[in-house]
């Protein structure tokens, strides 16, 4: 932990200048302020807005990913299926004296020098004798603690007036798109491989949330769900990524205790094994070069792999996309979860709808298979009104697994249903297959846009002669433009005001300011990180040109403003530099 | 109640419409649907954005509305102090034998024919009594109803590990904006007037929620707040609007049981009162003009006044924007509610925390004043710990108002203390007023998102020749262009791709589609609202030039492909007409 008071860290620095001008703050401040909730002001909300915005471009512009809009809140069976009711939870111990509540694990992080990764791989009751060998007490008030419990880290409500209809607020946007997914699917018409996209808030209800936009109770997330055919792993796009290269932190090299990065292209990655599948590959290819738009370069970036009990309960690999920050070190700004085919199945045991595919071979196929026929007769009276649920379960089943199954284990379970051998009568026949059913696989890159948010103001900060600047990539900057008279009399506003309406008729998002010395203006507007400043002076007023400041550079050029528009739409969409705007002038 | 198995009415028909091409649609329906929760596809998502973009260009872009985002989650606090805990309730009875639940008003509306107007005003015991009187019974089973109780239509959770700690998901994003106001202020750089805009998620519990869009428990609002000098309240937009009309239903016509409606301009409209402030009235053309823009003719738009007791708590003067729709008559799309310090002034008596701003005067003014000295001796044992914040709050209050009261009442109210005259000395002195200090008046418009996306799909839909056409305006269109291969072989295809790809890397939204004959794509894209369709052809191949179609008049032109981009950048802007587009090609 580092002392805040000694030292203005650049977590310290960027919190206080998003505070003072309106980034964002601790929200609810005049209450006392509750942990785990920001609020934007305008510049950050807008920074925020173009770094999604940015997203956009990148996967539903560029790549055809489907953009989806779902509820915040869910009915609790989502959860239950998708596995967040049984996983999304935290050890948390309560001081017997004060009642105060904290998260076990970190308690052992900070006072047992317990790493996070042993941590998080400790049960219940290694939380609990591990608090006791260490003789960790209440860090508030000294007190001895209740024994560790599981804290559910949704937040918990009623949907409706009846009390037993439980729902939860998101903790991921991901499931909002696997319900869905028989819909979606059509709207892909039908087709794999397709993505789907969701921006928007998440829930989830921190014991002890700390670290600002790092770590908030109310966040934004963008979930893409990529769906594959298993059979058909390979990524169309690869060939415009294979030599870009990631920095990996293998679980194998993590597991020897190894900090070790071992910088491969994406083709190495596969090839070697590395990364298990093609479509994430080139996703976590994305993620990085989305990244360096936003200002971090490639070197203060890396994936490292999730060890077996870190990861989440529905991914067979996964890597976090990490950033180097000042104060926290590595943290996570995405994740790339490999969730094969886990929620659609859990969603189709747990709703008895359908989720398979079905894909036609090119010519059909003829082999002997078996085939199941249920009996009304046994299930009726078994099953009662489920028992034509079960019928059309079983003719979705591969009738191979319930043959062998029964075979076997001498039943099948048909999601939460046990099959018994006289509930059917199987026969083996030959079939022409016109295609198989399966259920599509998925990868899911999973970003955090208030942490990027974060990440791009802490390298967009720097200091020039005692000076702060956001040097923020121009595309993402909350302000393009500022507009100022040279002095607030003679005319130049008007002529500013002119200039600043003809700007903001062309869609750029200006700012007009009068106050105060020129100096003064520039100083404000290179804290808030606007690229441009256009300024009116004596010289407009005759030959209608305008000075055209660079925010990073300090320079300056002189340009006619009929030109203007047409070079700022360049310059912001990257298709010219600063010097294109107009005629250097000398410092 | 329309009958939808006999009807196909145009609300049946835009709700299956979006089902299929999937703009939007019940959530959840794998588990049974959720009434009042919806999920937005591809198209409907996009539709929503853009929407909201132009919301963003009207108020963020144009008028320097400032935008903000603020948590969904907020602590109780901040809803007791905004009047929500009290009164954001609605009249709710359970069947005594089949303890299903029902919005007693609404049974009262369908089963004893009392008018809204007249259900929402009565009170519990009157509900009770309308009930007995009428009959009602379970519309469900037939079973008796218990006594009627109010429900809280906010969602309940709590925040964090404590249970105590309870929180609401906010029903309205004003208030993220009003907790804020200091900051806020700070960020408008201490300037009145200024307005502050969040677009985002609200819960609403609703008891029994129908109607799709219309009534959801999640949906989106866009709250704008618009803070003023109460002794400045004249707008300096209103020489743009003056002449704007406004088609008014007003209360005093609603009393008489009148649904008269007079046209007026926003300048009658605040000469004869109908309207109270002139931003009021201006933000009330600024919405006509939005919805105007979404395809919502003037004619099919009034703006209903609020009646004392349909009023939210917080407005002095409320107008609903209402437009016409087929299904259900009349749907409030905004409200224009002028909330006056309401809300700035309870956070202030809630937190202790000073919501005035300060405003000079030209020159200061000399007058007689009491000076209130709080005598801590006596606050000291009557308060204890409170007496600090009780001091403050005293030097916050307005002295005279505090003489005036403990002269006429014997004591002042603090907020929630009480102040005996024992506890200060007033005196009375000459003192040079710099400035004054008061809290803002506001002035709120509210659209609800998901209404408008409703209906701009209504007033969109139209066939022609047996076929469904969505005339969405050309700026709200969820997919602009669309570009098609007349044949998919003898190299269109890779043609098409090519003009594909050169338009998305011009920003525009476009989608490539070979699938079908020519004819079939045209219609599809016509249902989905694409406004234009480029065709490559074997022409193309020769001279590069391509039809495009206009998705109304099914009139075609032929452009280069070089010019496109161009031409559609001007078309999308309304700087150009279809015809502008190329030379018109015989039908």
């Amino acid at each position: 932990m580092v002392d805040e008071a000694k030292t203005r860290d650049k977590f310290t620095i960027i919190n206080e200048l998003a505070r003072r001008r309106g980034f964002f703050w601790k929200s609810y401040e005049i209450y006392g302020g509750v942990s785990g909730f920001v609020t934007y002001g305008f510049l950050g909300a807008k920074l925020k807005q173009n770094i999604e915005k940015k997203v956009r471009e990148l996967f539903v512009n560029k790549l055809g990913i489907l953009e989806i809009e779902s509820p915040i809140i869910a009915p609790s069976k989502v959860f239950e299926a998708s596995g967040h009711v049984d996983h999304f939870k935290e050890p948390m111990v309560e001081c017997l004296k004060c009642k105060r509540r904290f998260r076990a694990d970190h308690l052992l992080q900070e006072f047992a020098k317990i790493s996070e990764v042993e941590a998080e791989k400790l049960s219940l009751k290694e939380v609990e004798e591990a608090i006791e060998k260490h003789e960790i007490r209440c860090p508030e008030c000294g007190g001895i603690f209740d024994e560790p419990k599981y804290f559910l880290t949704m937040f918990k409500t009623t949907i409706g007036p009846y009390s037993e209809a439980i729902g939860y607020g998101r903790p991921e946007a991901a499931q909002g798109i696997f319900v869905e997914f028989r819909r979606l699917y059509e709207m892909a018409r039908e087709k794999l491989p397709f993505g789907v996209i969701q921006i928007g808030h998440v829930l989830r209800n921190e014991i002890s949330p700390r670290q600002g936009l790092i770590r908030s109770r109310e966040f934004t997330i963008i979930d893409l769900e990529f769906f594959f055919d298993p059979e058909e792993p390979n990524c169309f796009l690869l060939i415009d990524f294979e030599n870009e290269t990631l920095r990996l932190l293998l679980a194998e090299n993590k597991l020897r205790g190894s900090e070790e990065i071992i910088e491969v292209t994406v083709n190495e990655a596969l090839e070697k094994g590395y990364i298990k599948v093609e479509w994430q590959a080139v996703f976590m290819a994305l993620a990085k070069k989305l990244l360096v738009g936003l200002g971090v370069p490639a070197e203060k970036q890396r994936f490292i792999e999730k060890l077996p009990w870190e990861k989440a309960h529905y991914a067979l690999q996964s890597f976090d996309q990490e950033i180097y920050v000042e104060r926290w070190g590595w943290v996570e700004v995405s994740g790339h979860a490999y969730r094969t085919d886990y929620d659609l199945k859990r969603h189709m045991e747990f709703s008895g709808v359908d989720m398979r595919v079905f894909k036609e071979h090119e010519k059909p196929v003829e082999r002997e298979q078996a085939v199941v026929k249920p009996l009304m007769a046994k299930l009726g009276p078994v099953f009662k009104e489920e028992a034509a649920k079960i019928v059309g379960l079983l003719s979705e089943a591969d009738p191979e697994e319930v043959d062998v199954s029964i075979e076997k284990n001498g039943y099948y379970m048909l999601g939460k249903y046990k099959v018994l051998p006289e509930y059917v009568e199987i026969t083996r026949q030959k079939v022409k297959e016109r295609g198989r059913r399966f259920i599509p696989y998925v990868v899911e890159p999973s970003f955090g846009s208030d942490r990027m948010v974060y990440v791009a103001l802490e390298y967009a900060y720097r200091v020039k002669d005692d000076r702060a600047i956001l040097s923020l990539p121009r595309d993402i900057a909350p302000i393009q433009v500022g507009v100022y008279p040279l002095v607030s009399k003679d005319g130049l506003p008007g002529k500013a005001l002119q200039v600043y309406k003809t700007l903001l008729n062309e869609g750029f998002m200006v700012e007009y300011d009068e106050a105060g010395s020129i100096g003064r203006r520039y100083a404000r507007a290179d804290e808030i990180g606007i690229p441009l400043g256009v300024t009116v002076d004596y010289k407009t007023l005759e030959d209608n040109t305008v000075t055209v400041r660079d925010r990073d550079s300090w320079k300056q050029v002189r340009s006619r403003i009929e030109e203007l528009p047409q070079l700022l739409h360049k310059y912001f969409r990257w298709k010219a530099n600063f010097e294109d705007l107009g005629k250097p002038l000398e410092g």
